[in-house]
Order: C-alpha cells, then sequence, then structure tokens
C-alpha cells in the first residue's frame, strides 16, 4: 500500500529510471510484504538550478 | 485551510484540469465548512514514464 | 489515476474527515471520468503549531 | 541525490520499516550508481482512518 | 536535517530562485543550529493554470 | 504565493521551530517580493526510526 514519492534532478535516462523505478517497487514487496498491486512509485523531478544542497546550488557541486 | 496536493500524469486537458480543482475545492469547502478563501490546490504532474503501478510502467499500462 | 495529498492542521472529525475523502474521491472521478478503483486520498496532518500563514501561526490566528 | 518520501498507513514493525528503508535506499544506489552518502529516504505516516482507496477507507479494506 | 520541497508557480527568474534557496537554507541553519551540510531544499514548479486559490485559478488572478 | 512544506524528524522545542517558521517567511517574501499573506509553511514531522541517511538510521547517527 506505500505510495512512494521520488524527489530528483532531472537528466536520468529513461533506462536508469526503470530500474530504479523497479528497484524501489521489489525493495517495498520484499520487505513489507505486500503484494505488487498495491504499490505506487513516482518521480517528480526539478532542474539542478533548484535544487540547493548545503547551501550550494546543485548544477555548481557537479562541475 | 487544507492544502492539496494532487500527483497525477500528464496529458490532461486545461478544462479537465480546472473541472477537477472546482470539484477538489467544493468538496473541501463543503465536508469541512471552511471558507473558499483558505483552500489551496495544484497539480505536480510526471510523465506516464516516471510512474510505477504495481510493477508495470504507467506508459506501458495504456497500451 | 491521480495521488491525492492532503495536508491539514489536525483536530477534524472522523466524520468530517471521511465527508472529505470522499467528496474529493467523486470530485476526482467525475472531472477526469477515471474509475474508482484508480484514486488514492490521504490526509498528512500536523500541529496548529506548526504551520505559519501570512506570518502568523495558526495556533494563534484561531483566537 | 534522490530524496524518497514514502507515504504509509501506520502500524508496521522498526523491523519492517528498518528493512524497506535498506532495501530502498540500495536500490537507489544500484540502479542510479550514486553514493549511498547522497540519499535520504523517510516515512510519513497517517492513520488507516485518513486513507481513501477506491472509494473506501483503508481501515475498512482490512477487516 | 531539514528536507524542504517549495511548491511554486513557474516563472520567476534564476536570480531569484538562487535568492530564495540561499535565504530558506540561512534561515533553517540560524534557527535550528544546523550545519549547512545536513540542509537540502528544493523548487517543485507547476503551471499558473494548475493551481487554484481561493476556488480561482492562478491564472486568471494575476490578469 | 509559495506552499513551503519542511520534513523533519521530531523532537525540535515550539521555540526553534517558530523561529524557523518565522525565518523561511521572511526569507521568501524578501527573494520573491511577495505578500506575507500569500505564503504558507508548515513542519511534517517524523520519527528518527523512521528517516534514514546515506545508508543509516538517523537514530543510530545521533548516538
Amino acid at each position: 500500500m506505500p505510495l512512494v514519492e521520488i524527489h530528483m534532478v532531472e537528466g536520468r535516462t529513461e533506462k536508469q529510471k526503470k530500474a530504479m523505478l523497479d528497484g524501489v517497487t521489489e525493495a517495498i514487496r520484499d520487505s513489507l510484504g505486500v503484494p505488487l498491486t498495491s504499490i505506487r512509485v513516482w518521480i517528480q523531478e526539478f532542474s539542478s538550478k533548484d535544487f540547493m544542497i548545503a547551501g550550494e546550488l546543485y548544477i555548481n557541486r557537479k562541475e
């Protein structure tokens, strides 16, 4: 039954995101013993200019 | 005073989204008896490739 | 398919919250034309000391 | 770097929740190839009376 | 350690958003006395057509 | 108009949380130039057992 919201900087490939959604879904199922049908996982992306870590913009940390 | 966040796959028309925001606002007002001025409702959209239901990508379920 | 998260100060009765969840669910179904089975709505409550509106704590506004 | 918010009905044991947090963290690390240090996962719980699935309160579905 | 999610209508300049992220990060550090390294702040934007205040679309209020 | 959701481990004093809400509200007002009346800030707390940083439970990191 968990509803999982992943906040993340945009830029990952479809393949990476699919693998992440698969892995998170399986981790929920295995740890809680809930049926797959009850699990929802989604990604809310934002720009690397819209994320600040430790007082620094994410876009600048990557350089 | 409720703050309502609607997570949804992108692709609905403006008309549908307006009707949804209207309906949710009215449902909150009528059930709680709060003034319209205190209600906020917003939509956070994501791609159908970024949403997994029951272990399957939403984009594939629609085919 | 929408996933609706309602942020709200605690203190409403079970009956009020049930009416609100019913009303929001119906508003989503009617405006988007999606099946009831695809809709999820939940309430995340917080203390009236943990909410600031217009620069004032909510608990103080109610006095 | 993902920030993962898990919305879930209260009532799981500490052990189950720890296993879930471990599993989700590992799934993120393995799928995206990001360092463990960049990952945050947290649980926001709510009452089974505050969650409606498919037009029915969760607390009633479990009976 | 706080994780701060700012929901906001799109359209602000990069400079304004950077100033906001800076200001919020500093406010958290100063009020709680936590190290900068533990703070995360991000912006989730949405369209002015996807936000309803007091029963009115935000895009219409601005006219 | 921003809606600010602060995810945080429970345990801070009322005074600290009030200072944080004040500071964040002012930072938003000053950086964006929006009126105080349009700003909402709230805290969603969770247990230190429900938060994992870098693969470790927060409750264990503090020891």
